[in-house]
Formats: structure tokens, sequence, C-alpha cells
């Protein structure tokens, strides 16, 4: 029998896909899951797209050019002009979801055995995207108790070499929630350049700022336009996660001419999608006015209710809809398994996803979670009374 | 400033992309061009999937399952019994086209210097998916004096070394129209079997078959289970290019396992696309009759107007809906190039694609173009007719 690549070996398995069987033991006991576990907000996707796509008149669903449709690309450049970044239609490829953005990105510029420095913890598929490049990952690790702020600059350094071609940040973060100031961007910006680095941020979750914070994005830095690319994503913007459309954005020509190349291969992103994701660009100020609303309530309570159980420490999230909880357990892997097989609260349980998996360092956030706050708040207030008496009963 | 990768500076270009300034100069001195250069049909897609879209009722445009909705794994594994493939729901997963598939199969079979051997002239964008991956393209010529057969398993033998993974077909074939033989099938079964290789078979023209021959698929070889992937698509089947819905089906456990762990991290195929797609599996035969018959027609006066120029040779396609044509000229690039720039008969010229981009042997087919049938007749006919008046008047 011919046999499977080292390389697809190699491919990690998502923290969360590890749990799958387990809860669907607890479904298979009749106990009522919350899931807290994965990135899918509850709300809806804007009316707006969900009409564009019903009221479609195709007859042939035809490829779009490769780098998206051309009137869709310009209104994508009129939302990055009304959020401070100044890029037009050329300057941007529209891709299938923020995750092939990240895939054509590590392709145009690093190689095999290239090395990508990412403060950790971060999005677990990053790992998937390099293993599946065959880029490095080379982590710099982010604490809980400084609310997983950037790490000092001397960190960084220790760690570039030859190879290193790029930091990539995820801002606000996934898994921490954390929203890096225009000081710390500024920072990594002198640092890539200094070095001759690509930054490289995810920002899919740009609209995510609480407290009258702002986002600052890497090309409102200055200076910045050769070395920054930007993954982006309507995913999480309008809840609209089985789109699959997201877009790479660069003023750096070499790294859009490359990018190109990769999107051409795959000929162009889906059609019925960039339809939707046109017309989201149309929805009113207030639904997100709205979906901020609700999702800062959501943060507001699940973090008061987390502090209130003893033995757990919380970051504190300004942005995304993600936190990352320290839990007395000695492995919150084993304790996740055991919420969905063991134990219940009137018929009740949960599923988080265990943070190790948001790790590369090995050892690392072995007693954290990530809760994401994708559920209203009287089930939220559930979850987390049901997490308080489960700790109460576990015994590692 | 940072530099782009190796790789990504390695990322062929499209042999088509290349014409596409010189297309817009056409446009712009006001003739008319008749495109033969794309795979994209003028064929309607079918009215029972774009009315599934029409008529959904999202509220919530989510994540479907990474491998695919179940439902309509269901109906694709229905679909393949009817086409004498023997899988169940579970031996397939729904990817973002046919492109993706391949970059999964290549990814879980194939690590980076690997080789898989192909058949050449073949599809272009394999080369862009083998450059992503990291894996060494090795061609095996088959000639137009042959009508593009399989070459003698011996040109293959000479090839396999320990790092041949697969030898990759695409089967009925782009750019060629040639339909392999059960038997060519089965000599190939017998090499990939004898030497533990993966036989890769893109299967996305399977409808496509002229003058009364039957697609034989390489599942239906015997006791090739464990060596074949199948890679599949809806876009030419059902005119759905837009899509971006395909899928790699294989019986081979390992194979799929690790393919899904391409696919989960990249979270899921669109769901707009699913839809359609899943409906399109209703779409009734009569559809593909008369699709079927009117590419027949169209390649029948297509090679019988061609072999009617003086000194050009014509691949005889048995499916799929591309011919390759032997052309007196040096160089089908300038020729090509030249068609849109210099030329026109009564205001009106074509495209077509250079064949040399579907050679990976340097110097090869340089006076080939490939053809695609995707015009009606009429069209066909006038394209055909300013194609002889043109090579009357070139000078190389």
């Amino acid at each position: 029998m011919p046999s499977i690549s080292i390389k697809g070996a190699n491919m990690p398995e998502s923290p969360i896909r590890k749990l799958v069987p387990f809860a669907e033991k607890a479904y298979k006991a009749n106990k009522k899951v919350y899931h807290l576990n994965i990135g899918q907000p509850d709300i809806k996707s804007p009316q707006i797209a969900m009409d564009a796509v019903s009221s479609h008149h195709l007859e042939i669903l035809a490829y779009t050019r490769s780098e998206g449709s051309e009137p869709y690309r310009k209104k994508i450049a009129a939302y990055y002009h009304r959020n401070n970044i100044m890029v037009d239609e050329n300057e941007l490829i529209v891709t299938t979801g923020g995750s092939e953005a990240l895939l054509f990105a590590m392709g145009s510029i690093a190689d095999v055995g290239d090395e990508i420095i990412i403060p950790e913890p971060f999005y677990a598929n990053y790992n998937g995207f390099a293993t599946a490049s065959g880029v490095t990952i080379v982590p710099v690790i982010s604490k809980i108790e400084d609310n997983f702020a950037l790490p000092p600059i001397s960190e960084f350094e220790k760690l570039i070499t030859p190879k290193t071609k790029a930091i990539l940040i995820c801002n606000p973060g996934n898994p921490t929630g954390y929203l890096y100031s225009q000081e710390e961007i500024e920072t990594l910006a002198a640092i890539v350049k200094k070095h001759d680095l690509f930054l490289v941020a995810d920002e899919v979750y740009r609209e995510f700022a609480y407290d009258n914070l702002k986002h600052f994005s890497i090309l409102e830095a200055k200076g910045l336009e050769d070395n920054a690319i930007i993954i982006d994503s309507v995913s999480k913007r309008y809840s609209m996660c089985g789109a699959r459309i997201g877009c790479l954005v660069s003023k750096n020509k070499s790294v859009i001419k490359t990018a190109l190349k990769f999107a051409q291969a795959r000929l162009s992103p889906p059609t019925f999608a960039q339809i939707a994701s046109e017309a989201a660009l149309e929805t009113p100020q207030s639904y997100f006015d709205e979906v901020i609303e609700e999702y800062k309530g959501r943060r507001d309570i699940l973090i008061e209710k987390l502090e209130e159980i003893p033995g757990v420490q919380v970051g504190h999230p300004k942005g995304a809809f993600y936190c990352i909880a320290q839990l007395p357990v000695k492995n919150s892997d084993a304790f996740a398994q055991w919420l969905l097989e063991e134990f219940d609260l009137d018929g009740e349980t949960i599923m988080v996803a265990p943070a190790a998996g948001f790790y590369s360092s090995p050892g690392v956030g072995l007693n954290q979670i990530r809760i994401a706050y994708v559920l209203n708040k009287e089930s939220l207030i559930k979850a987390v009374n049901i997490l308080k008496a489960a700790l109460k009963e576990y015994k590692d």
C-alpha cells in the first residue's frame, strides 16, 4: 500500500476536533451541551446579504476573476478607506476565506524551512497552514498575567534568524481577545522594518473592539507599506462564516503580484459568496452597533462570573469574542473530555476548547481553556455555573 | 524591503493570463474576440440548482462540516453508485473546487521534493499546485500523432524513482480531450500497484464522453482501492464553475483521514455553493443528453473545419471539450499575441491558449494551441475561418 507523506502525517488536528467523539457521546446520553468551544457566532447574517443571494438572476454560475470581481473589490477598497486603510482595488485579492489568504501569504513570502514568528497562544489553524506550506512557526510566549500583551521587543529579536520571513499577529486576538494598541503596532512595525521582515496581521475581528477602544490596523502605521500584509474575512464581521470569503491586502506590489499567481491557479473565489459579501458591505452601522453591544454585554457577564470561581484566572479581552481562562486543573484536555463524558449539572454540560492546542511551545497552556462567547447571556451564565460546579467536583 | 520567496517567484503564470493584456488591447481597438482560450462553458447551469439557492432560508450563513454537509455527501455517494463507483459518504471530502482536492491530495501523499509523474500535455494549473506543495512534476510525453494515448509502460517505468509518489492523469483530458480506455486504466493500475504508488485521476469531465464511449473510472479498476484517489468537481458537469465545489474520493482510509486534516484547517467548503451542488444532483438526464449532444456537434464541426486548413494537425478528442491543434507556425505564443494585436478578419479575431504552457518539458508543444469548444457552432465556424485566414497571412 502506498504511504502517506510526512507532511500529511504531521498536519495537526484542531484542538476542538479531538473532543467531537466525546460530544457525540454526551448527545447520545441526552445531555444538553453548551458550546463554548467554537467561533461560529449565533448572530444573524445581515438580511441585505441573504436577500442579495435570494434574488440572484444567474443563468450561468461562472468563474469570476481570480482576484475577485471588480465591483466587489472596489467596494472593499471603499470599506477600507472608511477604516483609515488607504488601499485601492488592485491592492487586494479576494480569497476563499481568511484561511486561503493566509496560505497565499505564506506561499508568497516563505519557502520551505523558513520561519514565521507568532505570539502565542495563537489561532490553532495557523499550525495547519504552516505545515501545508512547509513553514516553521517560531512562538514567542505572551502571558495571561500580562493579559496577553505584546511580549517585549527583545523576546522577538532573540528569535530572529536569517530564515525569519515575517511576524504574524492576530488583532484583536483569537484566542486571547487581546487588542494591540497603536504603540504596540508601531513597535512591531519598527522591528520588521529593522530586520526586513513582513508583518502579517490577521484583522478579521477588526470591528469587535470594546470599551471605546479603536482598532489600529498595521496599514495605518506610517512607512510600513512595503512590509504589511493584512488577512481579512467576512466570516465574523457579518456572521457569514459559511460564505468562505476573505481577502489579502498589501501595498507591496510584489506581494500582490505573487499572491495573484496562487489565486490564478485555483481559478476564482466562490461566486454566490461574493454576491453575499458585496451586499454585506451595505450593512447599516446599526447592525454593528447592536452586535458589538451584545458581545460587550456577553463579555462583561462572562468575565464577571468566571472571576467569581475560586482558582480561575481570566484574560480580560478588549476585542473579538474569545477569552482564555486558566483553571485549577492540571490538564484541561482531560478536564474537557471529562465534562462531556462524565459530568452533568441537571442534565447539562459544556464543551470548551483546551488551550494547549493554541500554543506551539510544548507543555504551555495545559491548564487553560479558550471560551468563545457566541451564546446569549442567559446561556453563558448557565454555562459558567456548570463550569463552577464541575471544577468543585473534578479531581485531576 | 522584505523579499518574496523563491516558491512564490517560481509560481507559474497560466498560459492564458499572459495574453490578457493583448486581449484588452483588442477590445479597445473594437475588435470582436472569439474566446477559444477558456474552459468557461456557455451552457446554462441547471435551473434546479440556481432555484435552490434563490429559495434558501438561511438566517445565519454558518460553517458546514469540514468534509462537507452530510446530506450532500450522501447524495454524492449515490451519484457515484449510479456511475459504478462504489464509495460511501465517508470516503469523500467536499472541497472548494477540484483545485483544492488536488492540493489536499498532493499535501497528503507527497512531501517537499517528492515526484508525481504526469502524461503531458496536462492541465497547466497542476504546475501551480505542485509548486505550492513543493512537489516536482515529472512529465511523460504523449504525442499528437498517437492522439495523446497513454505512453507505453516502459516510458513510465524509466521515470519512477524512490521519490515517485503517484501518477496523475486527467480523464477525459484537459487539454487533449483524450479518453483513456479501460485497458489503459488497468495498465496504469498495474504500474502503480507494482511500485506502491497512488493513481490520482482528475475525472471532472467524466460525463463528457462521445461516440458512445463510456468513461472508465480508476475506482472501477479491480483491486485498486488502496491506490486510487479521484479528483472531482461540479464546475464543468453542471456548468457551475463559479460554485467552487469539488471533491476528493478515496477508499484508502489513511488518505481520507489525512486529507480531512487539511480540510479542517480551512474550516469548510462554501455553504451556498453546497446548496446549489446538492440540488444539481437532481438534474434530469435530459440536461446531460442535450449538453453532450451539443458538445459532440461542436467537436465534429470544429475538427472537420480545422482539418480543412492546410498544415494543421488535430488531436481527435473523445471527451471533455478541448482539443490540441498543431499549427504551421514556429511559436504559437507569438502567433496568439499577433492574433490579438495585429490581425482581424472584418473586425473579428480569436483568442487561443498556446499549448507550451500545458507541457512541462521545455521546447515541446511550441507550435500547438489548445482550443476549448465552449462557443456555439456558428461562432466556432467563424472562429476557425479567422484562424484559417490568419495562418495564411502570418509570417513567423
